[in-house]
């Protein structure tokens, strides 16, 4: 059960969101400027680094739900999204894309640990200032969301498939629509009780 | 030296924020919606649970900044930002904020090590649940702010009186005020520089 009241039926960080709309909003801005915005990382990659910072986190929703969106931009290559969480370096990705991944868990460790040899080796591997700095956020910012889905205690459906049946829909419309569904929703239980 | 290459002349998470606007835009308005905006928990009260967990990230940016902005609040009351940040429990604060420390505490180490009893101590000191709510979310950004200035290794001024000279002017104005003086001063560079 979660620490306080939240709206039922809406697993994870959607609870607080819909219990919070005025944090929610620049919440679900945050991640569409980092996840689903123009970039050079693809979305397979910049979905990758937080479903890596989730799983680093111990965070059940958040690895579930980035880790089926990934594999959803991944053609549903949920085994490589798999490898990338117990073992990136091993995995089939890009050089960039693992060095960016080493910079991801240092920040994971405290902002502190992101050394300058690791930001060489991401520069070696062709990563720019933009990518660099995007890896750091993502990963600062998913230190953020983990901890604030896991300390308020939310519920997180234990079945991957339920994860799988939304991940397309957030991938392909993106995060800032995530506060239509919540107004939607919180609409309908307001009716439901009047 | 940052990481990567920033504006010159903006100390800390000012730096990235007017390298990457698109991201420094849902930030601050987190910011604001979490210390600004209207609350039950006072700006003193929430500016202290961000200095506390800054503290404990050990990032001197902003743990000086926001306490300069806490102690600003208080009436100039620096020795007894010191003092939360050192040994709350001792601190001359209501025991409301003391529990609500205790879980931000918490949430800092990682959203799971929150444990029913912290949220009843904060409840029976009338804590809300909105009040635990915006503990828990300020306690998880900044886990993301600190990671963020850190991460990417921004400059901060050594010296107090930087932070206690710009405290008022957040303070009263707010944080989506921020984006109007990033945008002012990138303006003022490209002049500079055309």
């Amino acid at each position: 059960m979660a620490h306080i009241k939240l709206p039922e039926g809406l697993p994870g960080i959607r609870g607080p969101m819909a219990f919070r709309p005025e944090t929610a909003k620049p919440l679900n801005e945050l991640a569409d400027a980092l996840l689903h915005g123009p970039n050079t990382l693809t979305p397979a990659e910049r979905e990758l680094i937080a479903t890596y910072v989730s799983s680093q986190n111990d965070c059940f929703y958040c690895q579930t739900a980035h880790g089926a969106i990934a594999a959803y931009h991944l053609n549903g290559d949920e085994a490589l999204v798999q490898q990338v969480k117990c073992d990136f370096e091993a995995a089939a990705i890009s050089e960039k894309l693992k060095a960016l991944l080493v910079i991801a868990g240092k920040v994971q460790t405290g902002g502190k640990n992101v050394k300058t040899e690791d930001i060489d080796r991401a520069r070696q591997q062709g990563a720019t200032d933009m990518e660099i700095h995007d890896t750091v956020l993502i990963a600062a910012a998913f230190c953020m969301y983990n901890r604030y889905v896991d300390g308020l205690a939310t519920f997180a459906p234990p079945d991957p498939a339920t994860y799988r049946d939304r991940a397309g829909r957030v991938a392909r419309n993106g995060y800032v629509n995530i506060m239509k569904e919540l107004s939607a929703f919180m609409a309908g239980q307001t009716e439901g009780t009047s």
